[in-house]
């Protein structure tokens, strides 16, 4: 087995007290790790050893997928050490070459955690590990901030690295329920039969949030909603949903999707885009006062290829909406104009499953109801045991150099062009970003390009 | 509204303590019969009117569907008497014209609900009753007991009464999903589009029962699974999955299926035909101690139309086997030989509703996992409540004059012959009646046949 290294800039963010430690734990508990493994947490905080072993033991217990284990848990401690560093700082990264002198470690990852605008001073840091053999770049979206800056990023890092072990992630690649996507197209005639204009007729994907922008004012009020949701993960689902061959090679196919994209210049941006911000945004820790960073999107989008031509999609996505919702919903064409469509949605979060909406005899009468089968892919305990967190699966997915999941440059580089355009389309056509109530679904402008 | 009367012949029989007295309640309960109803009911017994109703009590408060409300259930029975006669004898007939004699009744149902070889004579004696003006004769199946009986039987209702009187009952065709399942394929393109070879590979109807011949020995060591089950209920279910229109008219799109049915002829018997006999049938009450009276029939059949060329509808039925359970299972062609096929299934007995095997990509892995999208509808309660019993539907459509869910004398004919000839066919061949285990799938023998 190699000997596994994983180094995490960001050590003391939240991403990594949420999600990359429990996950970190959860692929120990597997024994997918080794004998061998280590853990280097970097932070700026003037933390002991101890006293981050005991921040982030609380939160693995509060999130690790599988059971904790006290002796298993005490055993993994022995694998992380923290270091205290200004990585902003050059001089200070030849420090880090201590942590990896006595092990000769074959399999180094390297978690960049933070905000995109340190991807590059990291980059250049990580030239004076030389312990640090062959490292893989893991790299938290959004990548870059637009087109240009992500361009000029991508060009650094290529530079620094084999091109070959930079992993863009894109944690939603790794739901489960987004990778069944595929597995439900691929699989089952009688949906993969009508994947098409011929039976479809829109397409919505939907990702919903209750909560507004808590602690990360400061990231998102640079982002906002196009930036943060729709670049990387709506589209990503998008291409999974468009893609024309679920049995080709992944990123190609997603690539090709993004390439038949309508372009900006031949939409109608008035009757395709709808940006909203929350009330109270302004007044949120670390937004600026005056923001019109939008927290709202709604996007009526064409994919203008043979099997697509003129079916509606719409992507969507909110903070402090109704509710927390992912999901895709695939409505059919009607068999008549007075009865329901056929409807299948696919749950991604929080309920994973899928549902059909379809039509039965009224019980008792003589009209038409409409009634939903359905599969809840969750409420089935063995499933959900079963069933990794997805930055569990990103990140062995990266130790075994599987790439597939991972974007390309090519699908970044195109979905920066879109929003870039898109977002540059709505100011140049004087389109207001719209307020709406927290706890409503979005402004109610968007009806009006539904 | 009109005046009704509802003359049962078969008063004290199971049919009628089970089945006709709950569904009248709950038509009476549903303020469907008016207030000058009049229910007769006759029998062979020597029971007072008063002694007749205490036993019809507690039959209707176990078995109606609807709340009971002591005070309406009492009214209720103010509308019921019991005469007693030997229905066998036609001076007796004369008598009867006095329950008829004060009210004008205008909507007269004479329910035969006795042995099929007691039709005739009643047909005889109804002559005899003049004051019940044009009466609408319901028979209960099966409709004789061969071709050239139930042909006689025929004639002699269509010289007693209006032929358009005659309403030959599937109390199946009362069933809600079987009503459904036209709804089903007419409302929903998802389901319509693959309803043929094209993606079709096999469809199986089921009609399974946990119980024997419990009372009714004498009647089913003469009739058997083929008389009893198949040549009704079962070619009944079997022309609604497969007509061409599910818009058309009912009966002649039966008809049409029937007239396609591949005659016995041309199909291989051996291949075809298992008939099989619980392991202690013979010792079960009223039954001939030798009797080789078939308890299971499993079929394998095709309907030789456009629709349908080459596909197999695999019929099965049978007594203490290990489930009851009536069902159509659909099972569509495989997109590769080593992933499950889609099997859509609508459930009609005990449990009603739809379910959809699909598949899934195996939780936390890569292989693939089929799951099941389910719709229970009798396990909504307001569904349930709202589902009139198939024999109530029935007594209503009768007393509303719609024959469109009764069955009409050609297909009766057709079917007869199919399974006359069928019978013939499967004795000429020298096959056994196959013994099978009380509690088992039927007899092995029929696996071979699928």
């Amino acid at each position: 087995m190699s000997k596994i290294s994983i180094t995490i800039f960001g050590g003391t963010g939240d991403l990594t007290y949420r999600k990359l430690m429990p996950a970190i734990y959860n692929l120990f508990s597997r024994n997918l790790l080794g004998e061998n493994f280590k853990v280097c947490a970097i932070g700026r905080r003037d933390y002991s050893n101890e006293e981050y072993l005991e921040i982030i033991d609380s939160w693995i217990k509060e999130f690790a997928r599988l059971k904790i284990k006290e002796e298993r848990l005490l055993e993994f401690y022995k694998h992380i050490e923290y270091y205290k560093m200004d990585f902003t700082n050059l001089d200070e990264y030849s420090g880090l070459n201590k942590f990896y002198e006595n092990t000769s470690f074959d399999n180094n990852l390297v978690y960049y955690a933070v905000s995109p605008s340190f991807f590059e001073v990291i980059s250049d840091g990580m030239l004076r590990v030389n312990n640090l053999k062959n490292p893989k770049i893991i790299l938290e979206k959004p990548f870059g901030s637009s087109m240009k800056n992500a361009k000029f990023l991508s060009e650094k890092l290529d530079k620094n690295f084999n091109s070959e072990n930079i992993y863009r992630i894109d944690h939603y690649l790794g739901k489960e329920m987004v990778r069944n996507i595929l597995t439900i197209r691929e699989t089952n005639p009688l949906i993969s039969k009508v994947w098409s204009k011929d039976d479809i007729e829109s397409i919505e994907i939907t990702a919903l949030e209750t909560v507004g922008v808590e602690t990360r004012g400061n990231y998102y009020d640079e982002a906002g909603a196009l930036k943060d949701m729709v670049q990387n993960h709506l589209l990503q689902i998008l291409t999974i949903v468009a893609l024309d061959n679920p049995n080709g090679v992944l990123a190609d196919e997603q690539l090709d999707v993004l390439k038949n994209l309508r372009p900006i210049e031949k939409m109608d941006i008035k009757k395709s885009v709808v940006l909203g911000q929350y009330k109270g945004y302004r007044q949120e820790d670390k937004v600026n006062p005056s923001s019109s960073t939008e927290t709202f999107a709604g996007i009526k989008l064409f994919v203008d290829n043979k099997r697509w031509k003129n079916v509606p999609f719409f992507i969507k996505t909110g903070k402090k909406t109704s509710e927390r919702e992912i999901e895709v919903l695939v409505k059919f064409k009607r068999i008549k104009d007075d009865i329901n469509p056929n409807v299948l949605v696919i749950k991604i979060q929080p309920t994973e499953g899928v549902y059909l909406e379809f039509n039965i005899k009224t019980p008792g009468e003589d009209g038409i109801t409409t009634a939903k089968m359905e599969f809840c892919q969750n409420c089935n305990l063995i499933f959900r045991l079963n069933t990794p967190e997805a930055y569990e699966r990103m990140i062995l997915a990266c130790i075994e150099n599987d790439s597939s999941w991972f974007s390309k440059w090519e699908q970044i580089e195109l979905s920066w062009k879109f929003i870039d355009e898109l977002k540059q389309a709505y100011i140049k056509n004087n389109i207001p970003i719209y307020e709406y109530e927290v706890g409503s679904d979005g402004p109610v402008e968007y009806n009006l390009i539904k």
